[in-house]
């Protein structure tokens, strides 16, 4: 089986390049000049910086096709990058090859409120869907935290999750159908507008593949209607352990909730402080439990909720009593990251996944782990998926802080993984989890996903280093650094 | 890119296979008489029979990779099999190949109640599964009329659909984790117990991919709580396309059924005198549509379905009063194929699924068709997820009647593709429809379906000759054909 190269691609001619692409797309479509290309250093992730030898900004799928054709030609790396939301520096450059933005594929194609679905380019941002769609009553389900910034082409490189996704499924769940472009510039069409398509499942390949298949340039998204009523109850307890169970007694009731999140006490007091969203100060963790439907579905869940919440030894309960309410406990939660941040000069933000029934053992784990490093962590995360992110708090100036930081942050993956799951949920793998990689995978695993990026990419320009480590590179942990607080997308102050 | 082969492997040693399998399984475990491999001959698309070269029927995970170790080594076929119920030929045999059958994996190995997950292995009955979480209040959502007899691998292998996908999703919407063997003989893990899986999606990749790309040899499938309340309405219509209309008022209404099936007045008549069903035999056509949930729910959507009919022209609507009512309503939809099959010496069976808003039209061109090729139409299908099953009555000793019927069964997923559907919704491409591929693909999509086999079989070793077409072989369409309405699976005459 093949492995594809990770390295920058040696003897790239720059003007060879440069003069091929001012033959096929606008000049205003070719960033060269330092500082054009300075914005494109980083995503999300910003503590990894790289200079794209070039940027190029196509305007039609024409375009694409004749700047990948030209790439392959000259054997050019390529990396597509969306809103560069992303977290995990899935569209970091690389500095001997072309930064594909599909900043300008902004438009929606069409809304067609009978199949119900939207046809959208990949540059559209996730929450411009749902404006759109509202004046059918319908929306677009996931809804990362970065949703009013990042794009929905971006959201099926790195498969994005969100709040609603435990209802409503990932990303992966919600596409129909995509036109990609190869690496050798053929368009092709994945999935279809029917219910199925015959075939090989390239569709859900192309989900989370972090552009290292092939360049999408349309999608086709599924909507679904706005529900009659969506209400939110918010139960505090006085143990993580506690609320971790609350959890696993929702889901044995066969309550599907819109949304399950929990915050810990840490995570509840930094929130409080910073947008005073009325949560219990006293409080070791609360849940946020969000019920959408119809009315009559919607009422009854409450009381079946408030009935398991008390049994399952909640200190306090409170419901929304309108949409404000509604909006102010989600603000919280939506800006506890942020919130976090204010606290301390640095953190790490980790994205683990475990099967939910291990809840209260991994969060008493993380527990035990900040004593053991002498470090805080608070927790706020997507607990009816399972998907944790604890954050540890360190502070980069104190010597070796940042060592045991790391070191800490690769033991909560390893109890994740320990326990049968995996070491991202939603924020994809890009260069930051790239050695957890080789925790979770053997080395058959890896050398079937590497034989599977070779039939989309066989010279490996796709993406280079990205996602998927070499075997020899199996070695370290790394984990996601954000200074002094510092938001990964700033859009998000906007909120 | 490359192409697999697709002829009989040239030059396969039988007694040095023998020999070698023989060193590997037991002497039970392996069928090596023609009357012994006999009944591997065909699976459900019983118009298609080869005899296998050898059967083996292994027992453990070690004996399946010992088998393709040995196989692939020596440079022969493999043909993996359920429990042969499928409907497109896909588990045919390869006349110099092993066929390699799973059912002695019939284990169900664990029920977890809090994760809500059953890991099973492939050659369990779908229906074993439901029966299996039952006592738990749980069960497994997808369910192809062959539930009773097809293998949960089975399911996996041809993405297997059913009355309850419609709210519940396909197979590759409720499996979470696979074990699979490659053709190289490693066992490698797909998927996760956990919400997601880093890495390339090959998960969803192996459904659908009908034994091409590897041996399953154990699935974790998820669980769902049964709804409290399950309750049918059944609307007659004068037209088919009325009925048609009314599946997409329902659907723009915001309601998602748990089912929504339509049966045309030739089908109504043919079900009503086989099992009594109780339905109107004046009607055009009815829909059954189905209702899961809460009491309150249930109750909720029942009012809204009667007014949505009524304002759609239903000529009768009548509401299952308890679940013997509710059972009989099924079983004539159940039954209708057999029904029809009945009523004439033969039948050709589609499979295409359409974009649901493009119902009315599509059943009207089936219905002009029918006119010009003189030749009866009965249509029993998945309305709401617009999955057709145009049932083509014709009498094979009628010269010509057979060609006639292949050209319009043709013409009808002609139809499909061009309203934007596909050529099969949950039968699988098999042997049967490998040619309706052309027409359903370009052959830069087909270029990279080859691409993505290679990577898993370059050799071509794993159901050759099925699923996806040579650039080469694109000519001409098949159908499925029943001879004397016998049943594809005659485990359902138990129903």
């Amino acid at each position: 089986m093949a492995q594809h190269s990770e390295g920058p691609a040696a003897g790239v001619d720059r003007e060879r390049l440069i003069e091929a692409l001012e033959a096929v797309v606008p000049e205003s479509a070719l960033l060269i000049s330092e500082e054009e290309r300075r914005p494109y250093e980083c995503d999300g992730l910003t503590a990894y910086r790289r200079l794209p030898m070039l940027v190029v900004l196509p305007e039609t799928v024409e375009q694409v096709q004749a700047v990948l054709r030209i790439c392959h030609q000259q054997q050019v790396p390529v990396v597509a990058r969306g809103a560069g939301t992303g977290l995990s520096g899935g569209a970091l450059p690389h500095a001997g090859g072309v930064l594909l933005s599909l900043a300008r594929f902004n438009r929606i194609l069409k809304i067609d409120t009978l199949a119900r679905t939207a046809r959208v380019q990949p540059g559209v941002r996730n929450l411009a869907i749902s404006e759109a769609a509202r004046p059918y009553g319908l929306y677009y389900a996931p809804d990362p935290s970065s949703q009013i910034a990042c794009s929905i082409g971006g959201n099926v490189a790195e498969n994005a999750g969100g709040v609603h996704c435990l209802k409503y499924g990932l990303t992966v769940h919600n596409v129909l159908k995509l036109e990609m472009v190869t690496i050798e510039g053929e368009r092709i069409t994945l999935g279809g507008d029917a219910l199925d398509a015959p075939g090989y499942d390239l569709l859900a390949l192309m989900h989370g593949s972090e552009g290292m298949l092939g360049v999408i340039v349309e999608i086709t998204v599924r909507l679904l209607p706005v529900p009659e009523r969506a209400q939110v109850v918010m139960a505090a307890f006085d143990s993580v352990a506690a609320a971790g169970a609350a959890v696993g007694a929702i889901i044995a009731a066969g309550i599907v909730p819109a949304g399950l999140e929990m915050m810990d006490g840490f995570a509840i007091e930094a929130a409080e402080a910073f947008v005073h969203a009325g949560y219990p100060l006293d409080a070791a963790a609360i849940l946020l439990v969000e019920l959408d439907g119809t009315n009559e579905e919607v009422s009854d869940q409450i009381l079946q909720i408030h009935d398991l919440l008390k049994q399952a030894g909640a200190t306090g309960l409170r419901t929304a009593q309108d949409e404000a309410e509604r909006q102010r406990l989600w603000l919280g939660r939506k800006a506890a990251f942020p919130a976090v941040g204010r606290l301390s000069p640095d953190y790490y933000c980790m994205d683990g996944t475990i099967p939910r029934g291990r809840l209260p053992e991994v969060l008493n784990g993380i527990a035990a782990l900040s004593r053991e490093y002498g470090l805080r962590v608070a927790n706020v995360f997507h607990a009816g998926d399972g998907n944790l992110h604890p954050l540890i708090l360190y502070d980069a100036n104190v010597p070796s802080e940042l060592d045991s930081t790391e070191e800490f942050g690769g033991r909560i993956l390893e109890l994740c993984v320990a326990v049968g799951g995996t070491v991202t949920g939603e924020h994809g793998v890009g260069v930051e989890k790239i050695d957890q990689m080789c925790v979770q995978f053997a080395s058959a695993e890896l050398s079937q996903f590497h034989a599977v990026k070779a039939a989309f990419d066989a010279a490996g320009l796709l993406n280079p280093g990205k996602a998927v480590p070499t075997l020899q590179r199996c070695a370290e942990f790394g984990a996601m650094h954000v200074h002094g607080g510092a938001l990964p997308f700033p859009e998000l102050e906007r909120f």
